[in-house]
């Protein structure tokens, strides 16, 4: 493979262009020493452009898209219950999961530059190991392109839908890296004993943590601290995360610079998606008690909701209009949570612009990374690894290096 | 002027599609009359994509925008003072209002598919009359493409800012068809005061009255309870609105029914743009009650904020999202707000596919309704008055009528 020269472009962050030289999946020098070696290179001219970190979408559901199918009507009541009635009353009919579509959707994902994904399978009783199994096809499928890590999760209960446990256990030897909770009061009935089997399953396994908390208030917060407790008490500090925390939302302010603190110290991360009217987590307090705060979509065209485009861009604008912010720096930090927070997430390494950091970026036409978030450009290439993977769903510019497969 | 046929589209609430023969500005033919009388008709190719009216963009702040300047970083602090001030500073070194700029932002909204807007434009003692009569160069230019509906209104304050008055009783020869207030408590201090000059404006230049209400809780609870008096008081049913109406969003659900009873029984519209986080007024609740609801982008690309993309789907997407609807029927009350809600709003004839109905209509590349909100299609064609104005921002497709000047 020819070494890779992102020539002219303006690597967020940096005060001035800088050309990067990409060999053997990562950065391999900058700036004049970057051309300097770049004789026998491939060239992305990124001239006028803004070079970002590879996106990552740090909560998805891969397992459960529609996507490519023609539109499918959203029928289930607006409770969770019904949601989740819904979702086992017709994803069965509806041919979910499927290896096709899920690769079309991250295909898409991957063209609007997204290289590594975390995805949540369902695993039950009636689907079996039928979703992770089709995720870990999709993630052969998509290697050299995109990452893709797999939780397994018991969408449908862990403790009140028997057998689930077993399942699980049985996920971990099929190249999962991350188990799932859900809602251990709301949903499953006792969080103390579903927290144990969850975190018990991590420890005997070696696998990270994410538990989706939709829990309200004071309900939500008291598992937060359930989740910290047992991160600490096991040395996962960097492998645990709660998803959505809506709670965490809804606490006053004192409450959150405690809580905050709390999970910087004992290392749990905060993923949010930002979806609907839901209560989006104080992204600026988190940076500033040192959180790692990541994004990701939520489900993408599916039985749980007929939104979803796949762009990352779009998902760090929702978090940042969302969170009312309107100046550079403060738009920067959600897509900060789409970047460097859904790296850390993932347990991968931080991007930035060192000789050695990894190799996956995308080029956009922005002036800024305030601008590439409100604008969403369409206009993209995407790096994975050294490698151009795609030229951008706006198709190829003149002397623009174009998809290759 | 030749007629204009869009043929085989699927007009929106129709069963099956439906040609539509336009002529002097509005439908005049439908079905296989349509077609039979379309012999010389220019033709626009419908077939598998969806028929809309024309969008209305209902709350928007033409006058304001950056449109097409590179990026202007947003410097204000968080607070709506702090945001009054960052406007006043510097508007005047970034050439505010300027034409051009407005023309173009326009001209963008109207490919997407808007056929008419209600603006409103800051009259103070500073920028004088400078904004309203640049909207009234830039409605000429538009003239045949989008209406223009101007709302002169006092932004930086009425009472609190001297001469403001005598500025809108100036506007009103101007050809304004709507007088506006803001924040009759808590921008200007003096809600009846507020109140009774603006109202009074409107009742002796025969002027619809639009007011900006921010106020929060039981404060904006008590100024939308004011208005409603005194569009009793003056006649006024049906041309009356309130904008944003935070408080409304905030009341218990009791209140907010009896409230929507009132707003209906008296004809005063709420105009929502669903941005940021800020309080979304219960869309289904007011359907059932019979109140005019209508939507716009608020502003777009300005110094308020550097969101907005002046597409009117995209704005209904967010309106529907924010009210975290799912399902086909409670995503088109979203697009009603767009269309039906926006006409009505500025006492314009319902958009019906019956013969005499207005002649602005969108054809869209999607299968419902529902979808084109999800999808927001680049692919489109847009219908003023009986022409073909946009082919869409996709550009045109093979046999697809493009745009003409």
């Amino acid at each position: 493979m020819p070494d890779l020269l992102i020539r002219g472009g303006l690597p967020w962050g940096r005060p001035d262009p800088l050309d990067l030289l990409l060999a053997d999946g990562s950065i391999a020098a900058a700036g004049a020493e970057a051309s300097a070696r770049a004789a026998d290179a491939e060239v992305v001219d990124a001239a006028g452009r803004l070079v970002l970190p590879g996106l990552v979408d740090a909560h998805c559901h891969l397992d459960k898209t529609l996507w490519g199918m023609p539109w499918v009507s959203h029928l289930a009541g607006d409770a969770l219950d019904d949601r989740i009635r819904h979702d086992r009353e017709r994803r069965a009919a509806l041919g979910i999961p499927d290896v096709g579509r899920m690769t079309e959707l991250i295909t898409t994902m991957n063209e609007y530059g997204t290289t590594a994904v975390r995805t949540h399978t369902d695993v039950d009783p009636d689907a079996g190991l039928r979703g992770v199994e089709a995720v870990v096809e999709v993630a052969e499928r998509m290697r050299g392109r995109v990452d893709v890590q797999q939780v397994a999760f018991p969408q449908h209960g862990l403790l009140t839908n028997p057998g689930t446990a077993d399942l699980l256990e049985a996920a971990a030897g099929l190249g999962i890296e991350v188990v799932g909770g859900i809602d251990p009061a709301g949903i499953d009935g006792d969080p103390v004993r579903h927290l144990n089997v969850v975190f018990g399953l991590a420890d005997r396994h070696g696998l990270m943590v994410d538990i989706h908390l939709h829990d309200p208030g004071t309900l939500g917060a008291w598992e937060l601290d359930l989740v910290v407790e047992r991160t600490r008490a096991l040395g996962l500090a960097g492998r645990v995360a709660v998803s959505h925390a809506y709670a965490f939302a809804e606490l006053d302010r004192g409450r959150q610079e405690r809580t905050a603190g709390a999970l910087a110290e004992a290392g749990v991360a905060l993923v949010t998606a930002a979806v609907y009217d839901f209560p989006v987590p104080p992204v600026r307090l988190l940076a500033e008690a040192g959180v790692t705060l990541a994004c990701g979509h939520d489900g993408i065209r599916d039985l749980w909701g007929p939104y979803g485009t796949g762009d990352m861009l779009d998902r760090a604008m929702h978090l940042a209009y969302r969170s009312t912010f309107r100046r550079d720096e403060d738009i920067e930090l959600a897509l900060r949570a789409a970047t460097t927070g859904g790296a850390r997430l993932l347990g991968r390494p931080d991007p930035t612009w060192d000789v050695g950091a990894p190799g996956d970026l995308l080029v956009v036409e922005a002036g800024s990374a305030a601008q590439a978030v409100v604008e969403r450009p369409r206009d993209r290439v995407v790096v994975k690894a050294g490698r151009v993977v795609a030229g951008g769903s706006g198709g190829p510019r003149d002397g623009e290096v174009v998809r290759r497969d």
